[in-house]
């Protein structure tokens, strides 16, 4: 905790406003400093929103059943929501979505590659773990963002928890179901966890001096990847 | 004018609610003496409402370019969106969705297999025709159900010309991209039009006079036709 407040305490060079001061009780470490501007940030967490949308929708084509179906629409409804509101914060910010998110598209369709899975339980776990790595990643690093935006950006990723407990519920009965899938789902959690990581850490805008910028980035990642552990606990996986 | 008057007067035997009295102003031709129950009406339409939306997701997710990609994705949330409606519905007639749907998920998914296309541009093309004629569809044959739910559902179905403009867009730019892709996608959209037609049609209820029924329905199905006659005419293609 005190290691905490004194790498924040190093980190921090301008004041917080008023208006996000809700932070401040919290030990939530933060982005801000690389913070890409409006539109890269924009660009980017849109076209991986819709990324992870278009893995949902793969998921419910494909689901097994009409309950599995039927069960996955609202997270699939969330996420093209989601993607939208992104969408309409780049049109405010002056330009087009597809132009915004052109120059992300190589990197975040190489992941979505990689990361596809190899069946629908496959597909559903990364759904579950990219989805919440990813949400609450582009959450934090808006805080770096012109406070307005920040605080309406935030905003969109604000209420994941019943999406995540709807995919924590279809992956628990699968793995009820099928005792054998557990070491392979736990398999598979472990090893997108690295391609999730790259996806958020190019998102990152670094300054010359990197090897600080690893020791100042390192512990949000840490915390990151803590909430990706907890996830995996949440199925009864080893992360 | 004078004929669907009289068919018309031939044809209702219970007088109209009040609620519904905008109705009458118009000459729209109705479906209510083939609606069936209620948790019938809400499991076909909404198990068909999520293959239009698997449909349009498919579509976003193999768009050619990342404009296609983004201009997609307002239709694809508006379908989720309904399915979702829908949903709700079936959950308040006491029903699970999963279970409403059940029944229906084999002649839709053969639907489904039978319209997917050959590539994206006919895959469009079966978003564009088959949501306009199957939305049209279940928007009329919800009049012939309770009053209360009726309203409800009708309002579901609501404001989706914004969609369909969309979608000629798309298709529009596509045509005018390659004049070649005209007269498939024309072909393509008379191809699909019966298999659209069957599904509708199998969610009517029949009496046992068959032959009377058919010259009861076969109005309603030539405005059905009529207006997917106008879908293609807006691509300037020949239905």
């Amino acid at each position: 905790m005190a290691n905490w407040f004194s790498r924040r305490s190093r980190r921090i060079e301008v004041p917080k406003l008023g208006s996000r001061g809700e932070e401040l009780v919290t030990t939530k470490l933060e982005l801000d400093e690389f913070t890409p501007d409006l539109l890269s940030y924009l660009g980017r967490a849109a076209y991986v929103q819709l990324t992870l949308f278009e893995n949902l929708s793969r998921a419910i084509s494909t689901a097994p059943s009409t309950a599995d179906k039927a069960a996955l629409g609202p997270a699939a409804e969330h996420s093209i929501a989601r993607h939208r509101a992104l969408a309409d914060e780049i049109v405010r910010a002056g330009s087009t979505v597809a132009e915004a998110m052109e120059p992300f598209t190589r990197p975040v369709d190489a992941f979505e590659r990689s990361t596809r899975g190899g069946d629908w339980f496959e597909t559903v776990m990364t759904c579950y773990l990219s989805a919440g790595f990813l949400d609450d990643f582009f959450e934090r690093l808006a805080s770096g963002l012109p406070a307005d935006a920040a605080k309406r950006i935030q905003a969109i990723y604000a209420d994941r928890r019943a999406d995540e407990a709807l995919l924590t519920a279809e992956l628990q009965s699968a793995i009820d179901d099928n005792p054998r899938l557990a070491s392979r789902l736990a398999m598979w959690g472990r090893r997108m966890l690295g391609d999730t990581m790259l996806v958020a850490r190019s998102a990152l805008q670094f300054t010359d001096n990197h090897k600080s910028d690893e020791a100042r980035v390192e512990p949000v990642f840490t915390e990151l990847v803590a909430a990706h552990t907890r996830r995996m606990d949440a199925l009864g996986l080893t992360a």
